[in-house]
């Protein structure tokens, strides 16, 4: 039994794990030009926000590593000119721009072609190595707020194949099992694109945690029948008084969570806030394609030309999360306090 | 724009719509022998427990017009035969047995073959109009609920297509669109076996109703983002206390409504209630097959070998439903009390 991970770095190659035919083919992908890491962003065959800034990254250190000047300032023209395209493969990933922007930093300060590659691939690689510990420090505290459960229920994959390792809301799980902590999962399918039978199933079982599949319209049976004792989610952004923006349907548990008087928990690392947005009100929602509600693999489920409603995140109210884990601290109500302290923006009166 | 409906009988002949085609077939199926009866039941071509109660009747009296015997004895013995071939196709169908006791009933007193073919056929006939009586009435008693509402909610098919015509939570759109009522109708897609989306968006569109398909993960989200002023669903069994055995994510809907503070109906005929149960914790709750969910059309979704709970049904707390409607008007809390009074067994102390 094994974590999977989804990103290596191993020989001067970056390897991924080609997310898109999971769970039935576990196929590894060796990326070698700049094009292959923008396509397998684009395709989906990385996925994940810290994932997808980890592979942006080596993909750029890596592209940059073969660049045959000897000039640094057309050794930064070039440098600038793959950050752009990169970048343009997910132009809304705050995790992508912000990797990508750190490798930029590392090496301006390179007088020499020969440093400024090397510091490229350094950033590239403690980006990688942070995340993880990040993830890991998560993953403690989470357990230390699950010390006295055993049945949780979780949505989406927040896991370790969408990060470095560990995960972020499946992180207590993998350390769980690591130490001796058996929890009993269940895992929401996750319509439309089930990240949860697909991803979070597979994930689970590769590292030997008892996980039990269901669909998304069963979550409140289940809370019932099964003694679910706590629900915990990932987050795609969060707003400073603690709105969640995360996977449709993480709002529905976070009510559920509520009615049957059970904790709610997001973890994520600091780095998904976002203090500039006042509340949830202001996170802008994606709608995605009908196609995706409407056929399965090709295969029409609903009548042609039915029309849909497909939003692709939704804003968890602060007022349902019991706590928010990041790797630096659990953080509780009041947010527009807690969150204001963690970022120095917020002064007690 | 035709309101759909699956059950005829027509020049003496039994035509069902196949509802394992839907959407994207619309076939009909003329059933001469009482075994194609049994294998519509079985295989699902003809579905929701009225339509079964109603296509069961039609086939045991058609099945019996056709024996040739002039004894009364012996005819009623072929019949025996018949109504316990037909019941076993759905053991677990109250509504069907209900409606082939009724037939039995109807044939006691006749003298002759010829008056108990003819009673049968009566009978069936009267269950057949009676059930679009009483669903038209549910869809008045609904539509002055929802005097002052457009935005809607519903799961599953509850529809004119499960029931003789109009259906039960269905039946106010039918109906609305009938007199220039206009509603906007959110579907939930309805996992795992897509009830809403196959059959719900169909039949809405079929009659012109404006219809929007989500899956079942959107509900929270689309409450709040689409303005749902009202949620309605059907029932499969409804307790003494009112607690009430529905598809599963019904009991999901019902917290959500409370949470937003909108109500939450339940339409369905009074047949439904079984108030010999207390309380929804008698009411067994069926587990289906693995492959349910882990598979779509045969293809794998989740990995091999998933650990799945897969309940059918739910049941929804009394506490979180606003009105039952049934064809004899509108019960609201307390249910111990309304529903008694409905069936003659409480009395004010």
């Amino acid at each position: 039994m094994t974590i999977p991970t989804s990103i290596q770095w191993k020989d001067d190659e970056l390897i991924i794990l080609n997310q898109q035919k999971l769970p039935l083919i576990t196929e590894y992908l060796t990326l070698t030009t700049i094009e292959e890491v923008y396509d397998a962003i684009v395709t989906l065959k990385v996925r994940g926000a810290p994932a997808i800034g980890i592979a942006g990254a080596y993909g750029l250190a890596s592209a940059a590593s073969r660049y045959e000047t000897e000039d640094v300032k057309q050794f930064h023209r070039l440098l600038q000119k793959d950050f752009d395209y990169i970048v343009s493969s997910r132009p809304t990933a705050v995790n992508l721009m912000w990797a990508l922007k750190r490798l930029l930093a590392s090496s301006q300060a390179a007088t020499s072609v020969a440093g400024a590659k090397a510091a490229l691939l350094a950033e590239a690689i403690i980006i990688h190595e942070e995340d993880e510990t990040f993830c890991k420090k998560i993953g403690d505290y989470t357990l230390s707020l699950l010390a006295d459960k055993t049945n949780v229920m979780t949505i989406c994959n927040a896991g370790s194949i969408a990060t470095a390792k560990y995960g972020t809301a499946l992180a207590p799980f993998h350390l769980g099992q690591e130490r001796g902590k058996q929890f009993n999962v269940y895992a929401c399918e996750t319509r439309p694109l089930f990240q949860g039978a697909r991803l979070t199933v597979w994930e689970l079982q590769q590292s030997g945690v008892d996980v039990t599949l269901i669909t998304d319209s069963m979550a409140a049976h289940t809370i019932q029948a099964k003694g679910i004792e706590a629900i915990i989610v990932g987050a795609d952004r969060i707003a400073a008084n603690g709105d969640t923006a995360n996977k449709i349907g993480t709002m529905n548990l976070a009510i559920l969570a509520n009615a049957f008087n059970i904790p709610f928990y997001v973890a994520a690392p600091s780095s998904t806030f976002d203090v500039s947005i006042q509340d949830g009100a202001d996170i802008p929602i994606e709608e995605r394609p009908a196609e995706e509600v409407t056929t399965m693999n090709g295969q029409q489920v609903a009548p042609l030309e039915t029309k849909v409603f497909n939003p692709a995140f939704d804003v968890t109210p602060a007022k349902y999360i019991t706590a928010i884990i990041t790797e630096k601290g659990i953080l509780e109500p009041d947010y527009v306090e807690s969150i204001g302290e963690l970022f120095g923006v917020y002064s007690k009166q």
